[in-house]
């Protein structure tokens, strides 16, 4: 590819324009997981995002970056998950118009979340194939900007500015880690943390079995996999074109984890810290239960991406371990 | 009882000693949720307090106003719950003893908190008498300040502090609601809250099945329970004499929710702003899920008490609701 690469600038550029629709969340830490753990852990609270997830705040830097006709015409993506309803509410706050093309079989709250924020959802059959020829059913039919969930610059700099605001609430880090599934929240992060201090280590987690960025990363081959199954719902995303190139060039490491070990991490946090997290933002701290770097005597921020489950289907998450 | 009435400036001094050793929670508030209830609510997060209560605040409160001759001798209590653990922790933060003691039929996670934060536990057979025999021997073998849990005027201020910053984050409310057990919060809320704004309503909450502060608030007598059962664990303590002195004079009403109604809440909270509370938090969240009061269009701060759960017992907080 070749496009001017992003930097802190435009991260920043992004934190002012979203300021005023997202929520600056809180970072929190804990001196007994600390010591459990054997680091100094600062968590970025985006679970408590508006929406539940970091979202809202690329699709907020997209939709406020369109020139005012495009914005009235409209925004469209497809999306399973929390870049639906993300898109849906930044599009609702600028009072533009919202499509979101999402599977037919999508779980019931996530269709109930994007109806929520006032997006006309377009059902298509399951799969990739069928869900970019609605989309393009749907561009042919009306002019609408769309808003790709993690390929694309303005989301990438929205998300970046997250990590942001946990430099600013905790500068003194050694280490910022942050999930892997498209790569937009580690692509904005990396931009983010090297433009303010090159020498934090940025790290990203990706569950082993969905480890498209750890094989492309350590290949330097872009690698995509078919429908990786893990219960990280939100990591099965194919790696994107510009998130992969950004990744090369500021990312440090990409780490993997274990289904047992995030599934042990959102009720690590949820006992802990007293926070609901998707298993989706678990892997990061599921890094650090398992030990996948070195972390003994570090500063080491998480940014915990995220909060949608339903607790209607979480059984695994009270009751005794298995 | 005969004594000069806490104010305002006992809160604040209490503020100022405690600042160094507890959290500044976050205040939070979610447009959904207040759609949904038809309110503005601003939830503060003492359930993100260290220890998971905000019990801190009145066990530092107390332990940093004892001259250095008497912290050097220790500190002790009675609590099978979160007040032991904040105590033991405040003590350990000054480096003074702590004793708890605590019912040998305690939970397991409660007695591990105590013992944590480096407390000498004292364990007696369960029930009142027990109890307080165990500390009376304990108190003719060492001089040791006792820390009430509730009915100390150390404490009440101390708990009065998170009000104070509640206020200090959000200062237009209508409402300001909190649980009620022994009425240590409370009548710290009460306190505080009408000693910056006396038209702000104070309203405690209580389980409907452990009702002595109902009770006695609306018969001017103190009424006592003998051993109400409720899943609100924290909330089945008498209400203590000071405490009731206070809610008399400076709180405008007591409400009474139901057992269902607490689960829904905790579960409402969790799903919605992904943060774990305890029951015995969530009483005032059911009080405004039930509409046990006027709330259409109001704005109403609610503090959440705690966040201590044993998930491995806590099966009703996900899977289908009961």
């Amino acid at each position: 590819m070749n496009y001017v690469p992003l930097t802190i600038a435009d991260v920043r550029a992004a934190a002012g324009r979203i300021a005023p629709f997202v929520r600056r969340t809180p970072v929190i830490t804990d001196e007994q997981l600390n010591e459990l753990l054997g680091a100094e852990v600062y968590f970025k609270c985006e679970n408590l995002q508006r929406g539940g997830s970091f979202k809202l705040r690329g699709a907020s830097n997209a939709v406020r970056s369109l020139a005012d006709d495009v914005a009235a015409r409209g925004v469209a993506t497809h999306s399973s998950g929390n870049h639906g309803a993300a898109l849906a509410l930044a599009a609702r706050l600028r009072g533009t118009p919202a499509y979101v093309v999402m599977p037919e079989n999508s779980a019931a709250v996530k269709i109930e979340a994007v109806r929520q924020c006032g997006a006309e959802i377009v059902f298509c059959k399951p799969g990739r194939i069928a869900r970019e020829a609605a989309l393009e059913r749907l561009l042919s039919e009306r002019s609408l900007e769309v808003v790709h969930p993690y390929d694309d610059d303005r989301v990438i700099c929205g998300q970046g500015t997250a990590a942001l605001e946990l430099l600013e609430a905790q500068p003194k880090l050694d280490v910022v880690m942050a999930p892997v599934g498209g790569g937009g929240l580690i692509s904005g992060t990396a931009i983010a943390v090297k433009g303010v201090k090159p020498d934090i280590e940025v790290i990203g987690v990706e569950p082993a079995q969905a480890d498209d960025a750890y094989r492309s990363f350590h290949s330097g081959e872009r690698v995509l996999l078919d429908a990786p199954e893990t219960i990280a719902d939100g990591l099965r995303a194919s790696l994107g074109v510009r998130n992969f190139a950004i990744i090369r060039r500021q990312v440090d490491n990409i780490v993997r984890v274990t289904e047992g070990g995030i599934v042990q991490s959102v009720r690590l946090v949820l006992q802990r810290l007293k926070l609901l997290i998707e298993p989706s933002a678990a892997v990061a701290v599921a890094a650090l239960v398992e030990r996948r770097m070195e972390i003994k005597g570090r500063r080491i921020g998480v940014i915990l991406s995220g909060g949608n489950i339903d607790l209607g289907a979480a059984t695994w998450l009270t009751g005794d371990e298995r």
